[in-house]
């Protein structure tokens, strides 16, 4: 049995905001968070190239644009609170900024920062 | 070469909280995504028992207190805006309220609403 899904019934923040959590379909790797509104949730789910908002930009980011490092959408799935996204992509090259495959390469636990992955040659 | 961890170097948004999300560590399981302020990051950091803030209640919210369902941290990592948290952690039964193993059981990638999966057993 399968409800309609509609976008509304979604939470999304005071700005219209909702966190969207990328990770790799068939490794399992966290690659990266960022924020979509509702017109870049409905370009993603649409297009199946992830597109989030930028904050900074205050615009549209189809995530790979001008980088190249596209994400393909293979499945998106919603939180019980229902204010947070998990996609499951196919990342091309690095999803961070930095040219890392993925940005959550400074670990903390031991009270110092080490860096665990370099970044990719271009 | 690791430089000192300083928690002030994270940025928190104007309500102080941090976007943090658990991951199990052996299966790559995206388990949920809750928030932390400093002084919840700083007990999982010390206890490595994961302690997020509970917007709704508005205090302190040690993972499995009640439900037994705790999170053993094993690795906190950072993102490259220092804007959101990852955690690598050894989850006790359900993290989800519903008594679901995880959170995202909701997929919407076409146009319907499909369960994954069901509570696990009491």
């Amino acid at each position: 049995m399968a409800a309609e899904f509609d976008i509304e019934t979604l939470k999304f923040d005071d700005a219209g905001l909702i966190p969207a959590i990328a990770q790799q379909h068939d490794t399992g790797e966290v690659l990266m968070m960022a924020w979509m509104n509702r017109e870049s949730l409905k370009a993603t789910l649409t297009t199946k190239q992830v597109t989030y908002w930028s904050r900074s930009r205050q615009e549209l980011w189809r995530k790979g644009a001008t980088s190249g490092h596209m994400q393909t959408l293979k499945s998106l799935r919603i939180d019980c609170d229902r204010d947070c996204i998990l996609m499951l992509i196919d990342q091309i090259g690095a999803a961070c900024h930095t040219m890392r495959r993925h940005c959550f390469y400074t670990d903390v636990t031991n009270g110092n920062e080490v860096e665990l992955i370099s970044p990719m040659e271009p």
